[in-house]
């Protein structure tokens, strides 16, 4: 199975390929898009839009996986960051790709077995369990490769049980 | 000039088409599309996407206006919202539509000519000044004429000199 993660944001999308072979998570592809402030919004939502449909199409996972945002702590931050969500939601819909949602609690204890653990332990653990040569930049990537083994996790059906 | 006026929302996105001509303004369509709550978010994100793009294919807009929002009151809100109003900047974008955004202040200045115009004071006048039978319903649709309408004025140079 391979399952696609996203840390959506409208200036850095971080991405991320995992599939399960046995009982071993294998990162196929993982990254970031970045977009100019400079731009306009309109444009910089398209190139992630465009940029998620090319990933999606060219290694067609099952499932993606995303973290259920239900506030921000920064109000001003909410609105670019649903319209990022917005797109990311949008181009999963017309590849008739399933969502998965996990609070970023779940995403914690389920790859660090503490729901409390901060962004290093996060980032320590992914680089482990994933078994890659150095801990993936930006955070965006790492964090959305964290959702990714998440969502893995939990459709094999061995954590939230 | 034809002028699209959107108010975005996951549940309802009203829509209005404002066409100006000499110093007369007329709305050449409006409505709203809705979405099921029962639905998944991704199937309603991609319905607004669906219904906008064909709207704007068939009317052939010169302009999108949209509000601008910084934040919303309710912060459980912002994330729905912002992913709402993702899909339509996206549905410009690709469509090459240019996008105006004005704040609610400007909006209700341009269609009443005070700032702090309530909903019902909008609505009278976005009827009386497209010289419709009678009020647009829901109020999303008489807001999505209201920001047509803030863009025409603006844009014909009329009104924020």
């Amino acid at each position: 199975m391979l399952t696609l993660g996203i840390d959506p944001g409208t200036a850095i999308m971080g991405f991320g390929f995992v599939e399960s072979v046995g009982s071993r998570l294998i990162a196929r592809a993982y990254g970031s898009v970045t977009t100019s402030p400079k731009a306009r919004m309109q444009d910089r939502l398209m190139k992630l839009y465009d940029n998620l449909d090319a990933l999606i199409k060219e290694y067609k996972p099952d499932i993606m996986g995303i973290e259920q945002l239900f506030f921000q702590r920064n109000a001003t931050t909410a609105i670019p960051v649903g319209q990022a969500r917005g797109v990311v939601l949008l181009a999963a819909a017309k590849n008739n790709v399933d969502i998965v949602e996990y609070t970023p609690l779940q995403v914690k204890q389920s790859v660090t077995g503490y729901g409390k653990a901060d962004k290093k332990q996060v980032i320590y653990m992914v680089t482990k369990i994933l078994n890659l040569k150095e801990p993936p930049t930006p955070d965006d990537t790492a964090d959305a490769l964290a959702v990714a083994i998440c969502a893995t996790h939990s459709t094999r059906g061995g954590f939230f049980q």
